[in-house]
């Protein structure tokens, strides 16, 4: 019985670092969410919402740190349940980070909303948000259901990320180069879509964590790239991954 | 003699692991140096070396987290020696990252260089890089002497460098309005500008690791900033960490 009940101990221990993994990544969409809709709607009240809420993903991924390192040296585990653990690791910081890219966007705020941008813009940023924020939810689910058979979607998502990117940075050059005054809120708008970008990223990368944690095999490191900037020799006005 | 046997044997893997990290270390310094003189220069053959050469960290990266899981699984190690385990894999991951860093630098090679801009900024640019390389070298000593008591310097180093990317990236800013015809490459140059900031991040999360690995303590989360754009509410000309 005694190990009966110990193995079932370590179940809910396992269960644990997985719900504290499903809240902080419900935490970065909200986060990324409402950042996106403070730039949008020009909101610095929502913006420093979530500046301050940045501090519950720092927290989360060093209590999910110390807790795993806690069941590694009190179960000693192997196999499927040490790699649940590592995974839980390297998710834990890929959420964080998120939700710093989303702190990010919150931060440039002001500097945006100063010099007031055509609407057209904003509504290409707020797709693209959207096509990360799907990402990065359809990736946690595949991370709450561990079916990893259909996790192909998240190389087609990326390059649909990729390929807007592009064309928001190629629309966002013209602006600058239309008139002056929108060289400095655009060029703070060009780095939200970058960060916003880099929020897919990261949803690759969990994507491939997961992989991991269900197989034990690494997904390959090279993924197709779509936005055809990854040779030097371009034009410069593409922008680079 | 078993047991002495085996301690020593145990000893040798984290010996392997530090080795592992150091040259990972020393990779990741060589490209962002040489990213650098490739975008000094003008060298898109360099460049193309910097962006060839990035694959090792990714595959270093790799390793190491096969060979500590390996290392726990057989191990079972507890307290210091599990820190160093679980520190060995969250330096890869900054190291590799760095890497990434260097070669996105590395990837605007011929988008900058494309519109020849003034020579004052790839020296502010190159300062900057000296900076951040710099902070990195001292962190990765502090990694193979393990004296964590003089670490207080990564604060310090990285307040410079925040200031000094604030100020270079007020003068691209100029160069855009001066010109429209500098857009583009500044644009490229600002990106490159917050890649080596965030080099300069990276160093700082590595000196945490390392503090936490010697002592098992986190060191505090907020570092402080100097760049005095953490605020939402400043000049849109100030960039935005």
């Amino acid at each position: 019985m005694q190990s009966v009940h110990t193995m079932s101990a370590f179940d809910e221990e396992l269960k644990y670092l997985a719900k504290r993994i499903a809240a902080m990544g419900g935490h970065a969409e909200r986060m990324v969410e409402q950042a996106v809709a403070a730039l949008v709607n020009a909101d610095p009240g929502l913006a420093q919402k979530v500046i301050r809420d940045d501090i519950v993903l720092d927290e989360g991924q060093r209590e999910i740190d110390d807790k795993a390192i806690i069941i590694i040296a009190k179960r000693q585990p192997m196999a499927t349940d040490l790699r649940e653990i590592v995974g839980a690791i390297r998710i834990s910081a890929d959420l964080e980070r998120v939700g710093d890219l989303g702190k990010n966007v919150a931060k440039r705020v002001v500097a945006v909303t100063d010099g007031r941008q055509p609407t057209s813009l904003f509504r290409g940023l707020e797709a693209l948000a959207n096509l990360a924020l799907t990402q990065l939810k359809e990736v946690l689910d595949v991370y709450a259901s561990r079916s990893v058979d259909k996790i192909g979607f998240v190389r087609d998502r990326d390059e649909q990320i990729d390929a807007m990117y592009t064309s928001l940075f190629r629309e966002l050059l013209t602006y600058m180069m239309e008139d002056p005054r929108n060289i400095t809120p655009c060029t703070h708008l060009l780095f939200c879509a970058k960060n916003i970008e880099r929020i897919g990223d990261h949803a690759t990368n969990i994507a491939e964590t997961i992989y991991y944690i269900v197989t034990g095999d690494q997904m390959p490191a090279e993924r197709p790239k779509s936005d055809k900037t990854d040779k030097i020799g371009l034009p410069a006005a593409l922008p680079v991954k």
